[in-house]
């Protein structure tokens, strides 16, 4: 099976993403893999997969690599003698901006090729924190308490401290803090401010059960990864978050009781229907006081969470194979034809 | 002052987008205009001013014009001894898909060009009315109630008839009706299926008062057209829509107190601010019992709402030089760059 990683972007996660492709290359042994390179100012590159490493795109190397660029259903490569074309199904992997902003999807629809990654819309509702708690609430998923906060004219926070400050449109923890009291606040939003115009506040809960489950939709069937009880510190930071991604080792199965297990399931159901579909996605939940909370959407999570599933080259299949192309309306000139008619012209 | 006019699309709204291509070439006379028609197979054409008549698209004679692609910062046409750019900023004037749906957002933010128009977040909450009704309800914005509808299951509806059946992703009162009763809700749900796996269903309000306000903020001011009160009728449907967007006379002011207008100017701030910046939209609103409700966000209005303006062209020149380009994330490659150094590569 044919499969295009597509991977970088102009994004704080743009070596994170770096990382994930590498791993997933080592993990899609079955799969034909094409990898494209997309660079900070937006040029897409072909890379060979002898040369994913690292340091290729840290040393700039790609830049002498071919350039691609999109045409309708393919990345094609202009040669001397005509240009080729890689029609495979695309895996957006580009973490944080561009990739699961909404870009990437609406330049693989406009160019009408099939992906594995959230829609535009979805891309919404998951990139911005603030969204992700309108989603929650207009489909009964519980989400923590917020306030929200914008650079130029902010309230006072009205939550009791402990707080975490968080930038409404940023992952992998970059711009993220634990405030314990009011004299750590202003250094906390002044780390999230640097990152976006928006903030939100929430309460932070010492000691909190998390859980991870990762899934997808396909043929109106869900299927799910296990469930992961992420390791435990104060919280991730990026650089922890980071080794994350090169994850490839199948992780232990939580002790979780088959009703949270359900829960958790019926959580992320109501979430992802009639909106993430064409997406592998992992939530991040909060359990408190055997009540689920929705944390954190990744829309396209580290490295696939490929060390969730048993059987993730099996599970990708099966989620290509359900893929379709963006709808496109159909155009006819019926008013313009009768409208023309109709002055005889 | 340099403007490039978007208009065409895959998009069911594709013939309004060109009568509304036509009006504003009429209107910008102070503007040095580019044209560029976007064909339902999603190929760019670079249309002469002089042939801007609904006939040429409708004979197809577009597709011997020069075709144009994207490039970083503009439109670029590849000729024989190089490449010509149209750098211009861009008024994305292509209503419904492709244009409203942050597909033609996230291309030009993409490529880095400037653009009036609503970028990827405004248009996934304005040209869905599934989440026009969650941007309400978080910013404190009325909205009439609603059933949502799913094309492959959906409950009976339990609001009181007449109710009025949409679409949830399409404008112009395509696929919209009034359902009086029971009898005809079969019919009426099967047209608005159609088009849309979707559907939303509200009360059908009998003569209720409906004002039309279009705006923008630029440099943290707003500007505001005059209120209208719309031709009434039991709705407008797509003929009559179809015209409104070759509208090109200023319209005379509706006769409301300083008080409702303040209420209307109040609600579209609301809805504007920290979302649109950079559209020129028009919001619908009912009011009833001298409350006011949004109907209906417009991002891109029929002619961009040109006759709802006492000076144009000059609210025009205010909006673009407001404009910025999207920010992009400037990578390095420290984590990168220290592994291999910890690895004494």
């Amino acid at each position: 099976m044919k499969l295009t990683i597509l991977f970088g972007g102009a994004s704080f996660e743009h070596e994170i993403s770096i990382v994930s492709a590498i791993t997933l290359k080592q993990k899609l042994t079955q799969f034909e893999l094409t990898f494209v390179f997309c660079d900070q100012d937006h040029t897409f590159y072909l890379v060979e997969a002898s040369k994913m490493k690292a340091v290729t795109f840290s040393k700039g190397e790609h830049k002498k690599m071919p350039k691609l660029s999109l045409v309708n259903g393919a990345f094609s490569q202009k040669g001397l003698f005509g240009s080729s074309e890689y029609n495979g199904t695309v895996l957006n992997l580009i973490h944080g901006a561009d990739g699961e902003d909404g870009s990437i999807a609406a330049l693989l629809d406009f160019y009408s090729i099939k992906y594995i990654g959230p829609r535009i819309d979805a891309s919404v509702f998951s990139y911005d924190k603030r969204y992700t708690k309108w989603l929650c609430n207009a489909r009964g998923v519980k989400a923590l308490q917020h306030e929200e906060l914008n650079l130029k004219e902010h309230s006072n926070i009205t939550l009791p401290y402990p707080i975490i400050v968080k930038p409404a449109r940023l992952g992998s923890s970059i711009g993220v803090s634990v405030v314990k009291d009011e004299s750590k606040l202003d250094y906390a939003l002044d780390s999230a401010f640097e990152f976006d115009g928006s903030v939100i506040v929430e309460p932070f809960l010492d000691g909190v059960k998390e859980y991870n489950l990762a899934g997808f939709r396909a043929n109106e069937k869900f299927y799910f990864s296990i469930v992961e009880e992420p390791q435990k510190e104060e919280f991730l930071d990026f650089e922890k978050k980071y080794m994350d991604f090169s994850r490839s080792e199948q992780v232990l199965k939580a002790e979780v009781s088959k009703e949270l297990e359900s829960k958790l399931r019926a959580n992320f159901e109501k979430v992802y229907k009639n909106l993430f579909e064409g997406a592998l996605i992992r939530c991040d939940f909060f359990v408190v006081n055997n009540e689920v909370y929705l944390n954190e959407i990744n829309p396209i999570p580290g490295s696939m969470a490929n060390y969730l599933f048993d059987d993730f080259q099996g599970s990708l299949e099966i989620l290509i194979n359900s893929l379709v192309h963006a709808k496109r309306a159909k155009v006819n000139y019926d008013y313009i034809h009768s409208i023309s008619r109709a002055k005889g012209k």
